[in-house]
């Protein structure tokens, strides 16, 4: 029998070339900013309210949006039980911590409850929070995308002005994949991206010895084939962890701390790009 | 002003409780296990690879389809380069690696090709794979979800009877909210949970010392409080690491491995609640 191989049928393949869309600015905010990874579980959301803090640190306003339907962690990592309000029923004011004003899915539900919503759901509530939120005079609105190139990801890009990506990821090889399709994603819905983070880099335990455990130097290397900007490394830190698990972030807890300053510098080169 | 705390309106929340459907079994298939957490990265990947080996190595017919549509590993972590066959140019012919019967959206598509989509379109190719794919005889198909409680994990739990969820998670607290949340999505699905797995349980260094480095017990400790089986512990490992990043997972590169010990343990066990 005459077998063919498979491969994507031409009207699947239609849809994955975005069409061209009128895009506008957050309302209330200057520049946004996405924290992206097209792979979930590298430090995306830890990365994301760091950062934030780091871009306060050197005087600018900032908001921070939990994109993260499916799996919100601003709450959690920010120490937020408050719902927030709203004065007539329709726009929600962001909710204020640490300096940052802030909104996330986690703010409206008990947090253990899952979010078992299809697609178009997902993008119904991205435009709640991108159009119905009272952001007060914003320089930045920093963006803490889940994982994938889906739903979320084709809504700020086609609906939104972006005006840059950063993306984050672990160095095993499986996770640079991931980084690639990142790549190409954003290139395809004309995304700029302003850097890539190689996070949890090594581990450093007590005698000084930096383990490898996910691997070396992937992420640098994909930064430079791919002609994009490598910000550089953050390391496997228990400090950095468990200030995400408390909901105090390292930066705002400990700016003087090791990890705290490289952040800082991060935050410190990407203001310099726009402002 | 009269200010109202804001929540989800009604529209939104009779979207969270889902409907009864009629179920299937994939064809060719006895039994379906999902391998899931609603957060990424924890390794869902490398244990499903390994697991559904360590399943094989027992000696049932086993299949593993990889649900993640937007970050499929399945080509990576099992070497397979080649594009499946179809004889009627509708139907897909699994491909066979290391014994196991394989398939994923990477078999289809370049592997660094980012598939922007949105939901209905990742409905539809979940719908192919458990429908058009031509699973021969298998006792169980293992199924690698993506993370997210969305469209994926909707389409199964409502169209594709499945017989147990694995749920995987690493022990920091951030992570665990999302176990808990996978937990109720399982439950309100009526899906039933075969168990955790606490992933990335610690690092052991070459001295000996066992480093905590997402925290520790979380996931067991979750387990009691919600009445599930605890599977049990598997630590920080660069040889697994490394056998995923090269293609060849490690319980078929090296079934006596510490490692690859436990994930035959856990299908042993597994394995007996079903035959």
């Amino acid at each position: 029998m005459d077998k063919k191989t498979a491969s994507l049928s031409g009207a699947f393949k239609g849809n994955t070339e975005p069409k061209s869309f009128s895009k506008n600015p957050i309302k209330g905010t200057k520049f946004t900013i996405a924290i992206s990874s097209a792979k979930g579980g590298v430090g995306k959301s830890t990365f994301a309210t760091n950062f934030a803090l780091a871009l306060k640190s050197t005087g600018s306003k900032v908001g921070i949006l939990d994109a993260d339907i499916y799996g919100p962690s601003l709450p959690k990592m920010m120490a937020i039980k408050n719902k927030p309000e709203s004065e007539d029923g329709k726009s929600l004011i962001p909710i204020e911590q640490y300096g940052l004003q802030c909104m996330s899915i986690g703010f409206l539900v008990d947090e253990e409850t899952p979010m078992i919503w299809r697609g178009p759901m997902v993008t119904s509530a991205i435009k709640t929070f991108t159009e119905k939120v009272l952001w007060n005079n914003l320089d930045f609105i920093v963006v803490d995308m889940p994982p994938g190139t889906g739903d979320t990801q084709l809504t700020f890009a086609q609906q939104i002005k972006v005006d840059g990506a950063i993306i984050i990821s672990t160095p095993q090889e499986i996770a640079l994949l991931d980084v690639k399709r990142g790549i190409k994603m954003f290139d395809k819905l004309k995304v700029p991206i302003l850097g890539l983070v190689d996070n949890m880099s090594f581990f450093e335990s007590e005698d000084g010895e930096k383990h490898k455990i996910f691997g070396e130097g992937g992420v640098e290397k994909i930064s430079k084939n791919y002609n994009k900007e490598f910000l550089g490394k953050i390391p496997i830190d228990i400090d950095l962890r468990v200030a995400a698990d408390t909901g105090k972030p390292l930066v705002e807890e400990c700016p003087d701390h090791k990890i705290s300053k490289i952040f800082i510098e991060m935050a410190t080169k990407i203001k310099g790009s726009f402002l």
